[in-house]
């Protein structure tokens, strides 16, 4: 079959849980790969070239830019990230489903280049639910609790333009969701043309 | 929660095993509700009022296609078949998904008047599967199969107008690819409506 891979991509206010309904589904499923980004940012004590980051010169990144290698970038504090668009377009050509766990500004970049991207917006069941996990992380260092909520607030506002939302209230329920999305969208007329090409092209004898 | 509730259409060729899919998913989601059509056919021996059809007279029937009451309807060899629309919008508006199972036509019908419609299209694995199928039914009078694949050929070029797609070469993997259907639109925006409102709303303390 000539069956080319789904593009999936992930985003989510900070807290939501994104990363882990990942790394499950990457574990569920054999065919799914995981996009690795670019940055220019320093590397930090255990980060793997190659896992976590490729890590890159300021004037390689500006070039791939130049050069449209990359599916989606911006500058955050002085520092580039990016997604390669090569090993994204491998990956869908050999049939297999890729992941990128990226901001929502990457995946409205990539909903534009990549309409048959699948966007994916990871959220918590409420405010009240998603403060008591932050709080509980230990992560509330002088109103960082505050400042995620707020954040959190304005997010919430793209949640309409991604294609599916997860609500991430139970981790099993929301990793069984995704596998689900992902069955449904390999179940679309445009995933299945090769599948209805050969149906109508099969003969078969009169009786 | 405010929530509507789905309204799922099957159709498919005869033979591709949409009504056992049906019946698989009204055992596994309480919550599902079957349509049940109206005719102005006779009943046959078995059949029940109300569970098999509505049995109407033509008057009455043609009654409501001019009051609107009907979602879709079709005269076929003379007698009129067609979904009733209240049962329809009732279990809709009680948050329960229904399922419709009806031909082609009937489906295009219901997505002109319903776009939220959910339009699946059962399809055998390939036509000379199907033909064995129809075989192994015993169900060939005289050029019955020959006319069947016939139709088949015809009704797969309107394959591309349905949402979703379901090749039933194994039963159970096709019942589970519906309920991801299912899952799946139930995780769109759209269907989140009330949710999304709701986060947005909800005030939390600052800290």
């Amino acid at each position: 079959m000539g069956r080319k891979g789904l593009l999936l991509v992930f985003s989510g206010p900070s807290g939501a849980g994104k990363g882990t309904i990942c790394r499950a589904l990457l574990n569920e499923i054999p065919s799914l790969r995981l996009s690795v980004s670019a940055t220019t940012r320093p590397s930090r004590s255990g980060e793997i070239e190659g896992k976590h980051y490729f890590f890159l010169k300021r004037d390689v990144f500006k070039k791939m830019i130049e050069d449209g290698q990359l599916l989606e970038w911006a500058e955050v504090y002085g520092n580039y990230y990016g997604t390669p668009l090569q090993y994204v377009q491998k990956t869908l050509a050999g049939g297999n489903d890729i992941i990128l766990e990226i901001d929502i500004q990457g995946a409205l970049q990539v909903k534009e280049k990549f309409p048959e991207a699948v966007l994916i917006f990871i959220v918590p069941p409420s405010k009240s639910d998603l403060k008591l996990r932050l709080l509980s992380r230990g992560a509330d260092a002088e109103g960082e609790v505050a400042r995620r909520l707020a954040c959190v607030a304005s997010e919430m506002n793209f949640a309409w333009r991604y294609d599916y939302i997860i609500i991430n209230d139970v981790i099993d329920r929301a990793v069984s969701n995704a596998a689900a999305i992902i069955r449904a969208e390999k179940s679309k007329p445009g995933y299945l043309e090769d599948f209805l090409r050969n149906f109508s092209d099969e003969k078969t004898s009169d009786r």
